[in-house]
């Protein structure tokens, strides 16, 4: 049985940790596949990858217990239906700002009559037994809001058929609802984006679908999801390896009392 | 003028703070290359990776102010010989066993007449200014000192022409000095195993050259610094990313108190 | 001289044998390319490849007979001028619902004044002597009729300016005509489908264009050149391994008794 | 500070000599990289190469002086943020017919409240220090023009908010313009060519926007900078290669008598 | 717990089914991992790859159920050791002649004491858990006997410690033992050759060791189970998909009545 | 039947114009392969590409009438067997210094009886008809004499059963010989040097053997075959491209007057 894992812990309400993959190395994502998180989002729109190097990591990981996920880099359906054949349980389309896009998004994530997906499920019926027609209901269709337009359209987005979820981009949604006003960054702590977060947040569970928010550190992650968020994601590859790298230099620059190169 | 940083930083008596790159990445090479190590070492003998990614990752440093190493896969003229072509600032070689592996190993590092290096640098040619014959000035050929044979042979090793300095693995040491008494692994606390290392250390700055020491977190790699090393190990990719990203997952588990999907 | 083979052996009446490429390998296409077929479909819509992963078996198969066509994932300038330009002499574009679709997708194959193909031809000039504007002449154009609309404008499809051919996709077809009725794949055999495979087929003749079926064996794919149609399918690389890889280990199994590992 | 070079030379009223890269490969880039250009331009559109190329060239490009530029495939959301994401100082993007698509470009350009860029420039926060929403000053947004449209519209597209430059690719632009009547190519001298060349350099500069040309042998560069253009493509990767290559054997022929292998 | 799924299989008599893969492609490695072998074959050595691809293969492998073997190209330490550190559950090398080269083999395979191997599992630990100081109790070293002085000393090195197993390649063998008399091939019925395989095979059973034989086909590959081996080769991806590709444009071509273009 | 082009220009007495690939690039090949080259050498020694590089860039000369030659890295077993079986015609095997070393080389060129390559041709086979054994009778030798002891042992070289021919490397002739007297380079004009090369070429001949010479511009080349070489190397692809962008940007700087970028 072809089965979507990520669907089965949020049938048990149970929330995901979501980790996001940006470097194009299906070593990484075996790396990340196996430190303990529910899903990891292979982010084809902002990661420095692209096609080719998701399905690689797609192949890396399908050795892992952790459920695929991919961020296209536009809502166009050549990428969407090919991040699915490749094999994404997932699709995060950005950008999503009102109900005729969210519809055109979701019509690409199936099969005629529910949708215009075309079929040719090359490599995940290679890779998931009973994948087919089945894919249907288990593919997740998750649509960003991170716009003006998208915020004041959120009921009706939620309320499109075929949407099972929404995720949140809170660098885009800050830039794009202050007019540059507030700088782009996660974790936010205004008021007023914080009310706006949990304004989609509520809009997503007064139409039944889910919710996810994208976060820099676990601690605001858990908190969101007492919020009720259904899926936050903690940390991606490039930041926790960054961070990790300069503050054991730091340190040791600390100890030692060596500088660094002349420059 | 080419030249050597990591030499330029030894001739000022300063320490060097290595990295450690076992990931088929120009971009965890660049990421790595933004946080403040002296060198980076790319491991073509342990790490995921070969001569093809060894390449793009020294492309993808040479934008960064890093001096890029290279870790050899074995005692080879033609890898050590292809990594030099290709910029590598040094060549750390493994199981350096006696002083006539030694010899061997420093005749691939030159042109003649001081060694059998073959002329070609087609790739430093382009990525340095000036490289030709410099280059016999500022490579530096670093011996590994791993097993009981190159423990016994250090002095001859580290007084054979053309060697630049040592380096020590402390879980090949350890497996290899112990007959499996005691488990491979960094920052060794075993005094056997220490004086060991300092044994090494002291044979090598006996003979006027360089020593290293691959450790695994700074607190160690600066204990070391201050034992009299030249450069020390602070971190590798894989095991950085993993612990930072097991971290921030554990965490998250910790507050929301959600367990991990079932599998 | 610049010529397409295809054009050459339809000139002369004679249907094609084509073959489907899904597998990222320019290996994979010289083996393809080896074992008589008249021209290989590189399938960058289902196939797991991409436009890197293209150029590269165009390149293996130049030095073969075989003539190249390439299957674009979607209606959209940039990878159909892009496959014309790396040499594709062929396009199957999919989902062509109607006219204005098929008049944008005959656009994008000629130059002005012919279309709106932006000119650069970088690969195809190096690879083919004389291609420039005599390309103009000899690629095809080829649209895929496999949705209801399709089905239903296929005659002002047919009669496009600019349109050399169309290709039906059984499963989509299927799907798309029956609602969800019928399930997907190739070779069909109800009577409504058949029929709607020689509608289709009889209006591309009528209008004096090429037709072409995708088939899941020889023997389908030989009825259907009966029926009239100008090219047939006659199997893809990841079909043709799993099948003869699978009977292989079934029949080893069954001689030896052997069961599988335990899973 | 982060700063495009470009930008700087250009303040400076100094025209810039561009390269043209259309083979994927980080070592061509190196190499073009080092023979004195002031910018590089990574074809994605007519290149023989896409995304997965083109981040390893710009990381092979770091290391140099360059301003890299990239001209992508088509005027597509995805593709032009991807290339910025990854560390593009100016997008050329080809066939900007009028001031609604050249609007709609700009856009993708720059972040809210000036355009509609999503933000998450993972590589380029990597390799330049300060990127962040200091690239809405920086990046360069060129249209092509190219189409007998784009000659009609110019004024207004130079009009366009977020426009800082035009480029001409003389082979679409006679293409486009005259029906067929004239050939594609490089460094035209019939005058009805040259004058449009004139005209629309004239509406960019009673815009006060910048403009390119793409040209075919440095004295044609040469001349069309003393025209008044700012930046003029001297030579591309493949010609400069084939034609040096083929110089030297036709003279190794003429000497030796030497014919070339029956065929 | 790490363990060896082939060990488990010989562990409880059954013989194993192996597959051959010299396409350097995941995806290859995936659809032949779904067809029902026990254990893959990488073969770096005549297969078209080499361990950048090998790479891959593995990762891509992971999610199945099949044991990951590789074919090394020659008895060198730096390729045996990264094929391990990849993840190989074993090790076909080669050309072994006799015991000397046996031992050296071995060596290679094992952390000290019992042989040289050097420590740093990386992908090997990221990729199966507990994997560490277990792997010398778990990998495979298979010796291939394919030459005069390989059979000559067969069973000094089926006696070697640290050789797990023989594996006979009949092409080599024969060219090796009949001076060119016999033509290379595998599936050999002449009884000289038989008897020569008949002979390693005992050579290796009599020392308690385990042997493969490299087949072509599924009913000789059970024939040899019967005479005893533990393992045979059923088939490789080149020659597979070769077969499968023709056969079915061979009964296109006959049933259509269509010949080949003209070439 | 399957025939080694360059032997046969060769019987025709002949002589052959070389070009030289260093560049990890098919693209590069094919461009270098339409110049009128009769042979092309992909150098896996200095060149910035290995094994995985070659590969495609023999698939991609296989459409041109080009013949195929690798220089491998070094004189090791396994990289000339795979550069073979690839379909390399002839390897070019880098410092052989004396008999023995030839011998070793010349035996890893053929099947037994003849040598001790062993059998698997796997690309060889698909790419040109009729390999198989055949291969020993049409892939060349060709041991480059560069060092002290190689000009010394020349005659036994030239005479070693399968040498089929000798190379000169000018760069490392020089600095093996004049002890670092006279720096590396090529075309020299040295009467020492220059009686070197010839006495080289003289030994060949006695032994009936052809000569090869690594030449900088298509003068020195062309007066190399009236000395009596074979084959000269007529540029190779870093240069011929460094030198023609060079060039072409120092006119367009002389013409405008305009300086670099300040740096």
């Amino acid at each position: 049985m072809f089965a979507n894992r990520l669907k089965q812990l949020w049938a048990e309400d149970r929330p995901a940790a979501n980790g996001w993959l940006s470097i194009a190395s299906p070593f990484v994502a075996e790396i990340m596949a196996a430190q303990g998180y529910d899903t990891l989002t292979i982010d084809v729109q902002h990661g420095a990858l692209d096609y080719s190097a998701m399905l690689v990591m797609l192949q890396a990981m399908r050795g892992s217990h952790v459920t695929p996920l991919v961020r296209v880099p536009w809502r166009e359906p050549g990428i969407v239906m090919k991040a699915l054949d490749a094999g994404a349980m997932g699709i995060i389309c950005p950008m999503i700002n009102n109900a005729v896009e969210a519809a055109e998004f979701a019509s690409y994530m199936r099969y005629p009559p529910r949708g215009t997906r075309s079929y040719g499920p090359t490599r995940a019926t290679v890779a998931y037994g009973g994948y087919g027609l089945a894919a249907n209901d288990e593919v997740l269709a998750i649509a960003m809001i991170e716009t003006r337009d998208g915020v004041e359209n959120v009921e009706a987005i939620a309320a499109t058929e075929g949407i099972d979820g929404i995720y949140i981009g809170p660098s885009d949604l800050t830039l794009g609802t202050t007019q540059g006003r507030l700088p782009p960054g996660f974790d936010r702590d205004e008021p007023e984006i914080v009310d706006l977060i949990k304004h989609v947040l509520a809009a997503a569970k007064a139409k039944g679908i889910r919710a996810g928010l994208h976060c820099g550190s676990p601690d605001y992650a858990a908190m969101a999801i007492k919020w009720g968020f259904d899926l936050t994601t903690v940390g991606g590859d490039t930041t926790l390896l960054a961070k990790a790298a300069a503050t054991a230099v730091g340190r040791w620059r600390e100890l030692t009392g060596a500088g660094c190169m002349a420059r």
